[in-house]
């Protein structure tokens, strides 16, 4: 047991009347929501990237927190392996999550480099014995690393390509026997910063067969998990190749793999690309390819990746109502890959910003099942379509009618079709009733 | 004649040193470019909509403009009819374009709306038989209507759509009938304005069929041009499901259309989208969507839909540097779906628009074909992307390779990769030496 | 009584358990929050504008709505006063706000003009006798006429300039009459479309001329109301000189109005310059500029004015924080210029509208006013700077200590400040305790 | 002499027709423009930061150059200064500004740390008894440093200010004797990230206090320089308090320092504060706020500072017609802050960044210069406002009229003003004449 936490409890679930700064208010994993226990709705998991390895750098400045592990190699990684574990018991989570990068320092050659990985990847292994956190997925980094600065599987060389390959194929299998349930790609540099010196249609052949690679290396291990692709419009690179769901969905069906591959899907990238969160949900949900979340929202007013931990309880509501909808999210879950501000230095703010996170996750969750019990909104929705689920409607769905019969039709009928109102004051106030 | 442009004298080529700003100082039609005539890639159109049907209002106030054929009925629509024939002499464009309801006023029903369509139509087939102008394309407004306020193909309900049917089967017969070379769909209204009262999916599958009908009756009738979706994110809708040009791309495939339909790209929609205007158009070209331009480009502050002329020679070479790789735009061209200013009173200002946006496709296009006769950007690229020609690059290309040879070979190379410079600055230099 | 509104009863408080879709939940006009009225705080005035003179046009379609009074004339003016103070009965709430042309039909003259809106004027003045509806606020239409496309007070020609005088003391006139607490002047069109035909410094003076004209006369007849300036960054003009409320402060300081005037915030308007709304609240408070509210918000993903009813209590919290901290808007209120959603084609849809509205801002008042109960807030704020109330803190903002001394202080401590915890995290949670 | 740019010869001036990447085409120092040489109009400064302090670093990672002056103390910030000025040679510019920690690294103490820099101010004024290159500005780095996360001047801790103002003395004094003609105050710290922990009031009143210090300071040592604050709207911090020259004039004023501080605008910063370039300057420019010029561009679709090299002819030529209109920048100049792409490796990418942004700079001079000349667009501007230099528009000006007097002219005449055409198009065809 480290000190890092010296003098805080483990948090707990008082309830909404709470006061105490470190106890869940709503977040109360085994109360039983729209069937299910709380926790198994949310699937939230600790991402160790900004968790335990940001140092509150930004563009403008360095380093502000002061970790006892940073500077010491491989006993900075193990005393951070420690902290993380003490970090999911205080916050009793199930899951967490993490790139190859995070957890140990990168060596001399990948071999090096993997080795330290597979080290702490077998503390990790030990460590599950006794916690009851697991793994929901793991990730390579492949966008930190000035070797990746032009693009990872979209580079123009070859060997960049051949050396992300290699340091997947560890992490996918680590991913794998450490009992993770999904495998996430997220392509921070797979895209360009000029389109003077980038060929696109080359780039997105390597990208898809990058990615089939990554697909028959998991099935020939015997990997069953989800495989995922976080969109993200830009940053670091200008424009990102997996721009946002629709994008990665034309993307899958070009190279024959909307079936393999589904999304990971964040607030803020959905925000940065123009989109409200809810809207990529409802995409991906009604292109079957949503199969996890990251719950870190943008800051309204800036232009970049803020990742800040959730706060919206609204926003959280429209969210697990596409999830419950679609019957959950399976293998997937909530990722945390939520930052602190640079300005939080203290421990105890680590636990903050989860222990809020969760508690609006928790409102969100029991508002969209309020929502979806009290069932108005499925009501007024099958309304407004009924016309499609028979007669003419029905007709023209089915393919049995032709331009020149609907063209007929108005003309004999003299049609003249009426606007009904679309009713969005009515459905928001009715949304802000259940959150 | 009417006397609309009185005192005014036709717009010619009088080369870079005049000063006459009603004469072109680039755009000599003539005049041999990469083995063509300017105008020959070019294409340009004049626009009804923006050029005589618009009157200068926005959200904050009414008309400013004050055209003699307002408030006309049929009567004005001969008289705009006739003065958008001596706009094309004036400008001496070789192609126009128009929506239905820009050149005929609508009347109480279907039959009579179209009866005026069609006989303004026949007043054009009339007039082309002396002008040299014709029709790059035509469509349907299926968005300005309070029928279509929830949208035509996505209408929740299906007499909306039948009456949209009807409407575009129309246009598509006139168009073809004119020798147009082109139909567009834009769907200003298929998107949602929240999505509490819309199902995505169901829309979607509306979308598809219409398209399908359309698709169908253009074989049906023997049309040969190209059918083209003009891409835009928002506006009026709060979300348009032809986002850009990788979505459009997505729900083709979806539905088994992509290669059936390209793209009409616009210069502001690509802004809106977050992309730029290359941007759009080397992602089109890439996935053979690339049918069509709409030179519009937008106010880099404002975040709604300005539709200026161009103004910005670099913008437009990059466009043709793209245009000119894929050998043209075929059946497509540039259409100035360009509005003037509200405070652009004069008859005079119809023609500024025109003659200063001519002139920069000019140079654009002068300066593309320069970029590409020089080689260099060509060169750069291909040395770039060298690796991917041979040896390992091929065959990962090739599928023959698996993420365990990969992983291999590093290890048994200890495969270090070194990155090299973009030369970001060297090639935005040589862009400017063209431009 | 007009049969508007048939079918439908008054919105009456029914508390957080009604599901009445036309009860107010949370809105308690006599419930005491704070030391007051919920009501007094709150000061809710239905704007004319959106609520009965708008149409559910956009830049793409014309009219969706059908009211009774459309395209009347006068009879429609007076038909629309009898259901604006239906409305307000229906509502029940203690105040309207109106622009003139929102009122009464322009004439084909100023002076007829100004005859139909006093005409109105006097309707409104008997009906008040009897209804409890007061006049929060009165303004001139200075930018919906063609006359007023190059701005008004900003125009080039001082002929539009003396056009706009004459009609703003027409209305200030009357505003005055009606009893009417605040004159707002909202510049949709001081601004430019481009720098190329504008001076700006020769337009600043004019506005300035222009307001300093309105307080005069303001003086003169002794109008006791606050004048009000409504930021907003662009649109319908490209930039509008009242850019925000830092650059509005700037503009009154130069022309030493600053103690004359003050700032109607709107959520929107704040959205479109790069700010939070609390962001704007905060600024104006903090130099005295705070003097009402204008509550419509803007959709995150659109980039042009939406004036969308408040739907986010979160947001009302923190806006309500600033006010009561400033001990309240004093004659200001929150006005309603939110306009419904163009398909939102029924009556019902306009209380509807009301009815979330107000409840989202009773629920802000009532967080805030717990949030300042509870004096957390307040207290770590003190903490955090409790450094600048004594010692060298309060020597240095007295202008006791120089660069040298400061220097100098530096190397005798060899001072090496440390960073403290900022305490996002706690904070944002702390908020959501209340909201 | 190191052996940095070796192979690479000294940057002249060629002409337009030279194919040498490494040669300006358009900057030719000497060249008179407008009764001036072309350096004297420019007066470029190669910034320290990026050009030799940068790393190539971004938020999703590390460092990608590989200078030979890393990680190696005060013996690399020699090694340093050694290329640096190789550099102003390399590219014969007149003059380069820096922050203290560009030019040498932060020791353990503040003593320490301005010894190390004092130390690298001797070596610079050594160099420049040989070297033709001055220093046009100097500043310090408030905002890297861990010590300034919460802010420098507006910190809650007066211990940060106090250090921070210790810091400043140095820098100012060494700019000083340096013969610095500006000393450039850019609060990238000073603002906030969330208004829950900021008093804005009291941080506004430490940035005065500050400021205050510093002009004593420049007085009490003799330095004629000007004062400058580059203004910011956001990043690092979510807001900052210097957001855009409208802003800063109003902080100004209310310190009453107004005369005595003007503006270092940057393209991009006008960009992220949804400005034209050309909209600051001429704001600046009418308040007598135009001090100099930051001439780094954003790139159009990030929303974070990118600080490119500028690329865009037209958008200088519009920038220099306000600075010539207003006599020249006088004391200021352009400092290209202007930083490399993270995949730009080589040296002689340092050498094409600023070869291609001072050929831009150059055109845009030339084009502003001829627009000048020509002067159609003064002749236009002065008809459009001409109606206010003398009849009733001087009259209203002067202060002679009243409301009532104005509402009485519009009655007596029956004013009808009639709108006039803004000619847009035609401006912006005449300013693409000139570029």
């Amino acid at each position: 047991m480290t000190d890092f936490y010296k003098g805080l409890s483990p948090v707990k679930f008082e309830g909404e009347q709470s006061t105490n700064a470190l106890a869940y208010r709503h977040y109360n994993k085994d109360e039983i929501v729209a069937g299910k226990r709380m926790e198994d709705h949310i699937r939230p998991a600790v991402a160790y990237w900004h968790s335990f390895a940001a140092e509150g750098g930004d563009p403008f400045g360095g380093r502000t927190f002061d970790r006892p592990w940073y500077d010491k190699g491989m006993d900075g990684a193990r005393m951070k392996a420690d902290v993380a574990f003490e970090t999911f018991d205080m916050l009793d989570v199930p899951f967490f999550c993490f790139h190859d990068v995070d957890i140990a320092p990168e060596g001399d050659s990948l071999a090096e480099s993997n080795k330290n990985v597979r080290e702490i990847g077998e503390i990790f292994a030990k460590k599950m014995e006794t916690s009851r956190t697991r793994l929901l997925w793991g990730t390579a980094n492949l966008f930190s690393n000035r070797r990746y600065m032009g693009g990872a599987a979209t580079n123009p060389d070859p060997d960049v390509f051949t050396y992300a390959a290699a340091q997947v194929k560890n992490v996918l299998e680590l991913t794998h026997e450490l009992g993770g349930e999904n495998y996430v790609l997220w392509g921070g540099r797979e895209g360009y910063e000029t389109l003077l010196n980038t060929k696109i249609g080359q780039e997105s052949d390597q990208m898809a067969r990058f990615l089939t690679l990554v697909i028959e290396h998991a099935d020939k291990i015997g990997f069953k998990g989800q495989i995922l692709i976080e969109p993200k419009p830009q940053e670091p690179t200008k424009h990102q190749y997996d721009y946002d769901v629709a994008t990665v969905y034309g993307f899958l069906q070009r190279y024959g793999l909307e079936k393999r591959v589904k999304c990971n899907i964040e607030v803020g990238h959905a925000f940065l690309a123009g989109h409200s969160f809810e809207h990529e949900l409802a995409v991906a949900s009604s292109l079957g390819m949503l199969g996890s979340v990251d719950a870190n929202r943008n800051d309204l007013q800036s232009g970049w990746d803020t990742d800040h931990f959730p706060n919206n309880p609204g926003e959280m509501a429209l969210a697990f109502y596409y999830i419950l909808k679609q019957g959950g999210l399976g293998k997937g879950g909530f990722n945390f890959d939520a930052k602190l501000r640079r300005q939080s230095l203290d421990p105890a703010d680590l636990l903050y910003g989860h222990v809020g996170g969760l508690d609006v996750l928790a409102r969100g969750l029991k508002a969209a099942a309020a929502m979806i019990e009290d069932g108005e909104f499925d009501r007024l929705l099958d309304e407004r379509y009924a016309g499609w689920q028979s007669g003419e409607g029905k007709a023209i769905l089915n393919g049995e009618r032709s331009l020149e019969n609907l063209a007929e039709r108005v003309e004999r009928e003299n049609l003249q079709p009426q606007p009904r109102s679309g009713r969005q004051e009515y459905l928001e106030n009715l949304v802000n009733r259940f959150v």
